[in-house]
């Protein structure tokens, strides 16, 4: 019997009527009536890449579209739109991060926040040499350190983690030193699901006089976490996923207070300006947050980050956080009941301290077997070249979804 | 009596039976339809900030959120979003752009296409050494040619056209030569509407050696233009404006066939990489148009971006294009005719082939007028310091909403 640190041990061969019964225990269990889910799939397992709309997502974007767009047209923007990157920004601080405001802005892509956030924390050591990343990291993270360090003429430090965790204290340990400009790292690995000590981790970059950027994406509205007590210096994520925003939402962007004053990015548009409207002869960056805006915000998409995050601030970091890890045991219980003896394998970690919201299933004919299962109603993300990521959102996911999976999961393997 | 040059006479002191006339005979009177317009304002003359939300983008993002986003989730990517990018953008270049598939995006806003079309043209031209700008263009060209001069070490040529023209072919005379590596021009000038000659400007930026970039916005969805025909190597713009796509919708990006193969833009981020999912472990662009994509677009805004350039195609630009010259004409006249004598001014070009589609009023206390403008139900633009600029939307502005705003406007004036 598997039995995690600090959970409850899990019967193997727990049947659907037991994951029932988990459900009914279930203290966010009326949380998934807020959100529109219909008869099929039967099972979602990827909203780690896509998270399920919420019922008010969709009644909050009909009345813009009606009362504020059609309704007020250009009016809306003074009336009610301009101050929403930051406004919304600071809710999720609060609610998200665990950080005061003035810090964060909704707009944009992850790729561009990152983008801006990067070039912002060389400039902020441009004495130093080096850009630390790992070769496990999600793409447009690799592929942008590239582009930036190309262009700034830094030299790419690359950490190559263990393929099942992700970047431990001692990888950085081998790195860092006096060349060390920006270290970026994500939180939550998208493949492993390794959990990083995000405390620790910015400590001893601090500690080498480096300037952290950390990539939330696969943390954010899942893992409690307070970027301010942290020292963070900056940080992005996406909020399509376990904030439920749609798809393509835009992205947050977290500065530091302390580097406000000083910090800069390249993607210099109005909205980034001192003041939007003066249509001022130079550019002259807002004296805040607002200054890594850049370009017109999307107001579907910042509405539609609003409205999903008000649901995580409903229900609670903690009690996300307390029914994820519970998730994600069951979770391995069952892959270790069903799946490991028909030759898959568990590739996230086995401490729950050390894994996010999701659990990654290794085994032959990936892509095949993925195919197979959204072909019997069960949705999960492959992940190339060998990698099934299951991902539990405890917003939405419940435990019966979760069986049925496993059980959908090991007849298919079974077939061969 | 005003009379423009191959358009009608207008009398002046036309009536609103006259208006009402002038919409009777309008062949695109019947597209107004098409769009979700309430009883108030009575008059808006801002579509060229905002357009109007058709009635069938309403539905569509209706459709999207239910069937797409929440009946299918992850599954709606591969099944229809993953294209989206480049199939809108194939439409709009055929529709809007005049030009041919597989060279236009959709994604991202004006402000980062923008900072992209210049990085990727200033590394067109290595060796040169200036980047032409007015000082007249909107504050995020501008912004971005500071931002972008300052980290490539170019030097800024800045033109200073007739505030109440644009720029000319005689003003780039002067400062094209073998140093120019990059033009960045508004088709339409934001302020006084001075439609740019795209064609002869283009070959005289290319007769001196240089990369010419155009910012569409106040002329997409407008002003016919083949951009394949003129040569043009890149493009952005805008789709909130005439395409009425939304706020915040995301913009287009236009880079010409021959660019492709060697075209780099630095915000690298994975919707731009060759395979997508397959998680390389080097950014490699995408051997096409993709390339220019950085982060997970807008569905919501790509969708609404469709929608709208299919009103565009159906009505079709020439007739777009020949209600603009009609209703601006007639919005002149009736300046002439009731606001000059109260001391404002036609602050746009006289000629009707030097025009787009908005029509700028320079008068004292511009920007109290505007408020008592907006109190009477008619809400044109202020535009620091001292102008107040009536956009006029083909599709969707009727002469009633014209003659009346024309009529308030004098009232307001007359009160002083």
């Amino acid at each position: 019997m598997f039995v995690a640190d600090g959970t409850p041990p899990y019967a193997p061969a727990a049947d659907l009527a037991d994951a029932h019964r988990r459900d009914e225990a279930d203290p966010l269990a009326e949380f998934r009536e807020r959100f529109a889910i219909g008869a099929t799939p039967v099972a979602y397992l990827d909203g780690n890449s896509l998270g399920r709309p919420p019922k008010a997502t969709i009644a909050r974007l009909r009345e813009v579209l009606d009362a504020e767009w059609a309704g007020r047209l250009i009016l809306s923007w003074e009336e009610r739109w301009i101050d929403l990157p930051v406004q919304v920004g600071d809710q999720l601080a609060e609610a998200v991060l665990g950080s005061g405001a003035g810090q964060t802005v909704i707009a944009d892509s992850t790729t561009v926040n990152l983008f801006k956030a990067l070039h912002a924390a060389c400039r902020l050591r441009p004495d130093r040499t080096e850009i630390v990343v790992d070769d496990a990291n999600f793409p447009t993270d690799r592929y942008l350190v590239e582009s930036i360090a190309a262009e700034r003429g830094l030299t790419i430090r690359w950490l190559t983690p263990d393929p099942e965790l992700g970047v431990t204290a001692s990888d950085l340990a081998d790195v860092l030193g006096p060349d060390t400009a920006v270290v970026l790292l994500s939180h939550v690995d998208y493949r492993s699901g390794y959990l990083a000590g995000l405390d620790g981790v910015t400590a001893a970059v601090h500690e080498a006089g480096g300037v952290v950027v950390w990539d939330l994406s696969h943390s954010a509205g899942l893992v409690p976490m307070s970027l301010d007590a942290a020292e963070v210096d900056f940080a992005v994520g996406c909020t399509y996923k376990y904030l439920n925003a749609g798809p393509g939402a835009p992205a947050f962007l977290y500065v530091a207070a302390q580097h406000l004053s000083v910090v800069e990015q390249p993607i210099t548009g109005w909205f980034g300006a001192a003041d939007v409207f003066a249509m001022a002869p130079r550019y002259e960056p807002a004296p805040d947050i607002r200054r890594m805006l850049s370009g017109t915000p999307s107001v579907l998409g910042i509405v539609a980050v609003q409205e999903g995050m008000t649901l995580i601030a409903e229900a609670g970091l903690d009690r996300i956080r307390a029914k994820a890890v519970d998730l994600t045991e069951y979770t391995i219980a069952l892959a270790d009941e069903r799946l490991v003896p028909l030759g898959a394998s568990v590739a996230s970690p086995r401490a729950a301290a050390q894994r996010g919201g999701h659990v990654t299933i290794r085994c032959s004919d990936a892509e095949a077997v993925t195919a197979r299962l959204v072909a019997a109603g069960v949705v999960p993300d492959f992940r190339n070249p060998d990698l099934i990521r299951l991902g539990l959102s405890p917003l939405t996911t419940s435990y019966a979804e979760v069986w049925t999976a496993m059980d959908i999961f090991a007849t298919v393997l079974a077939k061969g």
